[in-house]
């Protein structure tokens, strides 16, 4: 039988709209594409990008044992095996790009050429044809990516399918799988097929598990093997840390936190056991020919990362980038799409020269970055450190920035904590849209503001980005009902209001019908002929200059 | 009797030093300088800075109702009337400069130097000997402030009390009281005579309270003699709104969000009401005159400053800001400290120029800015929103940065929020004393990395911002008081871990006596021969190039 037929697992899922909006779909032509749409007490309404999937369409009838609709089998079906780099390069424009295009408002033109370019993927194997394609690339929308998974010391593959919904609930764009416990496979084929997003995972994890954990046992077949199973459930993109070298790891030794990356130790200890080079490196093509058979994407893992601030931009790391970006040129040229992951921990005025470097030796492949973290004193609000870092790299060009939870360093994440970070996350590439300019971006934060500014309360906790916590925090100061409606907040009380006299003053513009600037002009006469006229003791200010 | 005589109030304030750590002083020729002091299990120590006051020190005795001891007492007494500008000016280094000279480890002379030329302020009103001095300026640690304060809604004196020791515990290096409610001159007292840390204000709010709320009957008279008030009790630095002009008013009308300052707001009124310019700026050297008697520093309030990612760096904005920095001249040669508060929001590629446009336009006087937020979309979340903005405009430059709380627009900020607002702005305000380079701010960094790497829990917790939070995390994952020694985390479990296999071959290198790097090449060697010796299989990779 399959994982999923399994009767003994029993995921219990959220689903259901966020509250203060529902589902909606747009056809554009033949494509059913999907957004968030927030309803305004003025009846018009605002669409968000939308990464949930079916499980907040009160439509859908959600059955984790079943899985997902297969919304692309009938484009996957005879299709010819290009992948979309393939195809994009033969100047046809897939489905998967229109969709893609139609999500963020662009032309698939456009879509087409940065993906012909490299400058952008779309990673979707064709084994997962579940997700609803998505692209990362320096000219689209910021991502950002959740990682979930088991561990040796804890977790099951209920927590970890509903982590997987709850995090695309929120609005992660990817979820990596980095299960290491047991049931690797079992759990991945859940999340799999049940998954509306692309799915990641470092297959390293899973080859060590089947050597007993022991890197000196790993070997090129045991990894080539777990790659093509894991290529077969459908896995769509794979960090490999192919950029390792041999001698690249007494680089580490003088550093202040050596090697952090559980990846990138894996293979520099296969090294020194070995003497030999890292066979990700040595057996690169073989692995590009699997990858390109599924249109798997790669992440070229940054397996010599600095881990604290001490380590940032070093000769290590460097030296590791600089392999990663020749290789990215070896994918390209078979035909299969590359991003390229980045630090770590980089002090605010460090961050600017990995973005340059990363976009210079790789000809812009898209960037994938962790954080940055912008310090190391704050275990347990390592999300905030983080989104300093990230919103900066994330304006500077980043194309996916992965979530750091508040228990980085700490411990696994629970719930709250998925929710956290990408909230968190959310914020850091919205910032960063703005910042870069991202067509209409700032729409959202219009409609967010002049609904604050209107006292439309509803209105600004359904656009904000978690409505039940923005509602919460108001009815603790304010919790009565008619407080949704009132026209003041709590920080000044009813009697005085800040934002009510500038509407005093369009008001008064609005009833003499006059233009804005004229009609404060005459308001301001009025209200102080009025004033006068009140017998108010009128202050005649000393002017002395 | 006095305020701090009410026996029916009965503040209950948190005291003892933060986990981990203890009060210690240096001797600095005649002078106590206070630090906050990590042992460490290696039989090191690292000094934090330290703003919380007696409360920490275990020698203490805390009475709230006598009040802090008067440190400054015999520095001002016999002193002559110059401000601290002023003794500056005039080539004296004062008892405070070099307090604050010793707290930062720089020199008497540089401090006297900076303050001389405007670039930074120590404020200190002769009448709160109470303080510990502190020195906000762009060539010294960036700052923090927090706002507490009851309002017409809620609070006590008691809660705002402990409000104000809770925030300086955990970093905050200054503490506004904005109340805006009942016994706000009581309330004012209380927080004087308990706080270690300067206290500023916003004198027009309690003015506003003294003519029933209504903006049209303020005048010069009724704000004069609530500022001598608040000066008589030793208010630190006032928040003066003197740059909303009458003609700046009209600019805000087509704003989404129109004026949102609440100082902003008042003014704006009473112009329209009374058609005239405000008082504040025709009475402007008057103010000079009073604030110079007491040594107040001006805080420049920016009450056009944009409430929405929209309104960011428009004519109104920066309108007002020419005219503050106009006024920043005027007070200096009155001898009177200034600094001037930024926005606000601001989206992150506008934020650099507000700094540039003000240190151009006021000589580098101090910027103190409300974070900037860089989006408008997350209320519930816009401590993190505005960190973003504010470790950026403190790397740029920015003194002081005035946190926000989770429940900025939402409601008022309870225990548990001024602790996350001022834990979230220390990191702001620490990542950007990294990326200026601060002479020893990445040491904390590193200690704290260092810690991590060898596994030393207890150092690693005890040397965080939030040490409390940081154990409790790795709690909820691993309980056991072993895992605070063991050598490995949740993250991989004790099969494998990644910061373990460094140490691997550096204990190697050790043990050999040699230079790291030719261990590690031995090493490498060494290990090989072990693991071929042992008869395991050793795969020899193709070399494909």
């Amino acid at each position: 039988m399959t994982a999923l037929q399994d009767r003994s697992v029993r995921p219990s899922v959220t689903t259901g709209p966020i509250t203060g909006s529902h589902k909606t779909y747009r056809e554009v032509d033949g494509l059913r594409v999907p957004a968030r749409r927030v309803e305004l007490s003025t009846g018009e309404h605002v669409d968000l990008y939308d990464t949930s999937g079916p499980y907040t369409d009160t439509d859908a009838t959600i059955d984790v044992h079943k899985g997902l609709p297969k919304l692309r089998e009938p484009w996957i079906a005879g299709r010819g095996s290009l992948t979309q780099l393939g195809f994009a390069k033969a100047g046809v424009i897939t489905e998967e790009m229109r969709f893609c295009a139609a999500r963020e408002d662009l032309s698939p033109e456009f879509v087409r050429d940065e993906v012909a370019r490299g400058r952008a993927v779309i990673p979707v194997n064709r084994n997962h044809p579940e997700s609803e394609p998505a692209i990362i690339g320096k000219n689209f929308l910021v991502k950002i990516n959740a990682n979930i998974g088991n561990s040796a010391v804890s977790s099951s593959i209920e927590d970890e399918v509903e982590k997987m919904v709850w995090a695309t609930r929120w609005g992660a764009d990817t979820v990596m799988d980095l299960s290491t416990g047991k049931r690797i496979h079992e759990t991945r084929e859940w999340i799999l097929r049940n998954s509306p997003v692309p799915i990641g995972t470092v297959p390293i994890y899973q080859a060590l598990e089947k050597v007993g954990g022991d890197p000196a046992k790993l070997s090129w077949e045991v990894y080539r093997d777990t790659v093509v199973e894991q290529a077969e459930q459908g896995v769509d993109y794979m960090t490999v840390h192919a950029g390792v070298l041999l001698r690249y790891v007494p680089l580490t030794a003088r550093r202040v936190t050596g090697i952090v990356s559980r990846g990138g130790s894996i293979m520099a200890a296969w090294c020194l056991a070995h003497h030999k080079e890292s066979f990700l490196y040595t057996h690169f093509e073989e692995l590009c020919e699997i990858l390109r058979e599924y249109d798997i994407t790669f992440s070229l893992g940054d397996g010599l990362r600095p881990g604290s601030i001490a380590d940032a931009n070093d000769e290590a790391q460097f030296a590791e980038l600089r392999t990663i970006c020749e290789l990215t040129h070896v994918a390209h040229d078979h035909d299969v799409q590359v991003m390229i992951e980045g630090p770590g921990h980089v002090p605010m005025h460090k961050i600017a020269e990995n973005v340059r470097l990363e976009e210079e030796l790789s000809g812009e492949a898209p960037f994938y970055t962790l954080g940055p973290l912008a310090t190391d004193v704050a275990p347990g609000y390592d999300h905030i450190t983080s989104a300093i870092g990230a919103a900066q790299i994330g304006w500077l060009g980043t194309a996916m920035l992965c979530y750091v939870t508040p228990k980085e360093h700490l411990g696994l994440p629970n719930r709250d904590d998925v929710k956290t970070g990408v909230i968190t996350y959310k914020i850091a590439a919205h910032a960063a849209d703005l910042a870069k300019g991202h067509p209409g971006a700032q729409d959202w934060d219009d409609a967010l503001s002049a609904a604050r500014f209107d006292f439309r309360w509803d209105d600004q906790f359904n656009l904000s980005l978690d409505p039940d916590t923005a509602r919460s925090f108001h009815d603790e100061t304010l919790p009565a009902e008619p407080a949704k409606t009132a026209h003041f907040c709590s920080m000044c009380g009813p009697k005085f209001c800040s934002m009510k006299i500038t509407q005093d003053v369009r008001r008064y513009a609005d009833e003499h019908g006059m233009s804005t600037v004229d009609a404060i002009e005459a308001g301001m006469a009025a209200k102080s002929a009025e004033f006068d006229a009140a017998g108010g003791k009128v202050y005649l200010p000393v002017v002395e200059q």
